[in-house]
């Protein structure tokens, strides 16, 4: 048996989200069947988070297991083959240990939320980032993210269908600047609740258009209440773009 | 009568491209239908540039004549409502002179060309960029590029269906810069002939890939025989970024 370590860039407008569903297409299925069809090997396909419907990836970590030992330069360029025309693209692929795991062994994830803040309709972007057309303060939103960080209960950022056993979480980072009309959200933890950054850049919109105080924001956090949420934010503008693990060698992109 | 110049966006991969047609959407039918449904007139808008098919916008100028007087903001706000679910967007309008024309006024035209250079197939950027698989030099495309800058007959780079007048163009600029895996080609000039970026974006990849030296590109140029090009790039990666008019103030956008 060998384990390969994947990273797959993927635009989630047409999937269901990363795991199989029997309702819908999703990031994991179309992966697997390529998999299957390349090798005939049936095989899970694991990946370091399970991103929503909607919700897209330009470096999500996965990892799979097969009994054949193939090249990992084939192998990716028979899944980039196979997954046609799904927008996926494998854009890493290595041998790895089997012990290297994409979701335990996963220490800290990385998502980035786009938002354009303009009257005008998204064209290129639309499904690609969330149009805020009122205008936004990025400094307010960034200093009140700053009461975010660190060791909370974040029951509020949570959704109700948080699988999650515990809603204490420690945000390392959560970073909020302009580029031109684009308003960029950076978020870093070890791991994240179901709708915990969407959640976030929700109520730091309402900061950002003055409908919200810094206080407010850590008075919704405070309240540990899912009631408290002011706004939970579209899938549109949510990316994970980034997986970190002890070893940096073994997950190392081919 | 008032006259108002727009700012268009527009992802071209729906269009035939600016131009109306008989035979399928275009920019232009677009937003001429839009302004019918929105002012009862019947007008034509005008473009700084008629871009093909597949090709895109980040700030297409153009112009209208309504005889009612409508507020700019209004115009922009109802055009955006009723192209949808059309990919443009009216980004900027003002009123301007009535002899402030789109075309005619322009004296200066900048497109940019985008390329990913990886083996992986594209997601986010289908139809938004040219994806060339095996690895460019940059430097030396930029390096070929300055042959071609100056005023030269560009026949060779330029469609059989051309209708300017003449092959002698003034190309001011092309650059060539890579930022990770995209390779961007900035061009500008008074005016292009048709296909003309597109051409020499296709022969400076030659360049890029080692098939061509500098030397292939400047004997491409003097041969002035378009069965000289090495190779014409698909329209995706192309977008009309900027319109120069001599006097900045009546073209600004809204």
């Amino acid at each position: 048996m060998t384990r390969y370590a994947l990273v797959v860039e993927y635009d989630g407008r047409p999937f269901m989200g990363w795991q199989r569903q029997d309702h819908g297409p999703s990031v994991q299925a179309s992966l697997e069947d390529a998999v299957h069809r390349m090798t005939g090997e049936t095989v899970a396909v694991h990946a370091a988070g399970r991103t929503d419907a909607g919700v897209h990836a330009t470096a999500m970590r996965a990892h799979l297991d097969l009994d054949r030992h193939i090249d990992p330069f084939r192998l990716a360029e028979g899944l980039n083959a196979l997954v046609r025309p799904d927008p996926i693209a494998v854009i890493g692929c290595v041998a790895v240990p089997d012990d290297w795991h994409a979701r335990f062994s996963c220490v800290g994830r990385r998502y980035r939320y786009r938002i354009v803040n303009r009257r005008a309709p998204l064209t290129f972007d639309r499904g690609l980032a969330w149009r805020v057309p009122d205008p936004l303060d990025a400094a307010a939103m960034h200093e009140a993210a700053q009461r975010l960080v660190g060791r909370h209960d974040f029951t509020t950022f949570r959704s109700a269908h948080c699988q999650a056993d515990s809603p204490l979480r420690t945000l390392d980072r959560l970073d909020v600047t302009r580029h031109g009309d684009e308003v960029v959200v950076i978020a870093a933890a070890r791991s994240f609740l179901h709708h915990q950054v969407r959640s976030m850049v929700g109520c730091l919109a309402l900061v950002g258009r003055g409908r919200w105080s810094a206080d407010d924001l850590a008075g919704a956090l405070a309240a540990r209440d899912r009631a408290a949420l002011g706004h939970n934010a579209p899938p549109d503008g949510l990316y994970f773009t980034e997986a970190v693990y002890p070893t940096s060698t073994s997950a190392a992109a081919g």
